[in-house]
């Protein structure tokens, strides 16, 4: 199930990916260039799956309605990447020049923004959907803010991450199987479990992203390793690894500099490596994921709860 | 009433910045100075008037849920000039630093998000409103895309200019006073004779922005003359002053180059300021003025069709 877990949702996969080139199809070829680019970038459609089976496991049945929701997850996390590969400064995503880099950064803002607004077209009109949508947005707007102040500071705790990402990449992952369940008419306790379902495994989700920054290979993660470290973003294997007694006190060195060289990015990875910090989050990872899966315990077992906790098994062992 | 075509609505404009500081409100220091930063500098509020003078010309009485759609305009309105600013490398704007000149890019990335997702949750959850919104901020992103194949090409048209406007400016305000007669329940007839209204006045307000880029004063307009050409932006003072016999082929020269210095720009100014162009565009804005007036002639005599046409003359005859 791990490796299949997309299996009993393929046909609704791919209805999405419709959706998606239907709904941001644009007369200006330009535009239209850079919204293929964006799309045909094999991005995971790890949202909208969330909003596909957390409606399926509270027992919907097949609706044009919810697929147009699940749709917007994934253009709504696109508008985010976009944006965010801009404020981070990123050059590569998936193995490809980011949105900016490739076309300029002003049309990638504007790029992001249509991704946003053409999302937002396609969800219900419905007051708690997008409310909860809003609400998740709002997190992630607020999250790069914080995010922001405890750059290059190795001040930064386990907790100050975990409100980080949260906000950043948790709460819009929780928001997409909220709205799911949501659909499916399912009651409160149900509609709850299954949020905080996805919430712990979007958390565990970014956890791995992270350490994937650490020990990532270009050809499965299409980046370039120690990104995060050269932009001085706090994350978690590097918070682990600055308190190493024999590493800890240079990682943080390097982590404070606003310019390393590759020559620091290359000591600080093969430091951090050294150190207990990629174990650690790897188990902090899985527990983080066995107690996302422990929120389903009350959901009824079908196809599809299988599916949800082979999607929570596969986001801790991916390499990409 | 002209000068003083808001005094109908000033309690409900009062309203409208209130509503707007208790939503942009925020837990993170840095991002409540940045949302006052913006809302604190004295924004003119008229797409809010727009869907308020609307609201009631179409017969509606008080109502809570117009005025937070009124004011959920003002922040999809500033989102797209936190944007439109980094897109222009805007460096002044009402006479204070741009957002991302005081801050930084990415945080002004961020907060245009930020603004344009907290106007979405004010809105009414209705199909009708949300798709109205949406497809004005479709039409914002598409004619940034217009606007920046023109830039610096000298074989824009007074049509393209059209419709480059009509996207970047004029729909949005259209869509602002369509939700106020749609909320008002206004009729199919009433709500497109208002809509054709404020889209008419829209169009005259983006001519006269691109005059005042010409004539116009720091003291009053807040910003540095000539920055539309300097961007080679394709303005109608601009189009209008290419075909002039005598300065049009200089002008051209000056409006194809990249790199603009300050002499080139005096001169430009100095040179459009000699041709008929400024005339010819105010005579132009005076027009669609008009005609704008005259969509409301089936509209039932109130004080607030009279600040409807106050607003209208307003828009022609301001200074900044």
């Amino acid at each position: 199930m791990e490796d299949q877990w997309y299996l009993p949702i393929s046909d609704e996969l791919a209805t999405v990916d419709g959706i998606i080139a239907d709904t941001i199809r644009s007369k200006k070829p330009e535009l239209q260039e850079m919204c293929d680019y964006v799309t045909s970038s094999g991005g995971k459609r790890i949202r909208p799956a969330l909003c596909i089976l957390a409606y399926y496991a509270c027992g919907g049945t097949e609706s044009d309605e919810m697929l147009r929701t699940a749709s917007a997850f994934e253009l709504i996390h696109d508008a985010t990447l976009i944006h965010d590969d801009i404020n981070d400064k990123s050059e590569i995503r998936r193995g490809r020049k980011t949105v900016h880099e490739n076309f300029t950064v002003t049309k990638a803002v504007i790029l992001g923004d249509y991704f946003f607004v053409m999302g937002l077209k396609l969800i219900s009109m419905d007051k708690n959907i997008v409310e909860t949508i809003a609400d998740a947005s709002k997190a992630i707007a607020e999250s790069e803010f914080i995010q922001k102040e405890f750059e290059h500071k190795p001040i930064v705790t386990e907790s100050d991450y975990l409100n980080i990402i949260r906000g950043k990449t948790a709460m819009l992952m929780s928001a997409a199987a909220r709205v799911g369940a949501y659909l499916a008419n399912a009651d409160h306790k149900t509609t709850e479990a299954i949020s905080a379902f996805a919430l712990d495994a979007g958390m565990a989700f970014q956890m791995i992203d992270d350490v994937l920054d650490v020990i990532g290979d270009y050809r499965s993660t299409g980046k370039k390793a120690g990104m995060d470290i050269a932009e001085g973003k706090p994350t978690l294997p590097v918070i682990y690894a600055m308190s190493d007694s024999a590493n800890g006190k240079r990682i943080r060195e390097i982590f404070e500099k606003r310019e390393s060289t590759d020559a620091d990015l290359e000591t600080v990875l093969e430091m951090i490596r050294k150190t207990d910090a990629i174990d650690r989050c790897m188990a902090k990872a899985k527990e983080m994921i066995e107690i996302a899966i422990s929120h389903l315990s009350s959901i009824k077992d079908t196809v599809y709860k299988d599916s949800l906790t082979g999607l929570a098994r596969y986001i801790v062992s991916r390499d990409r």
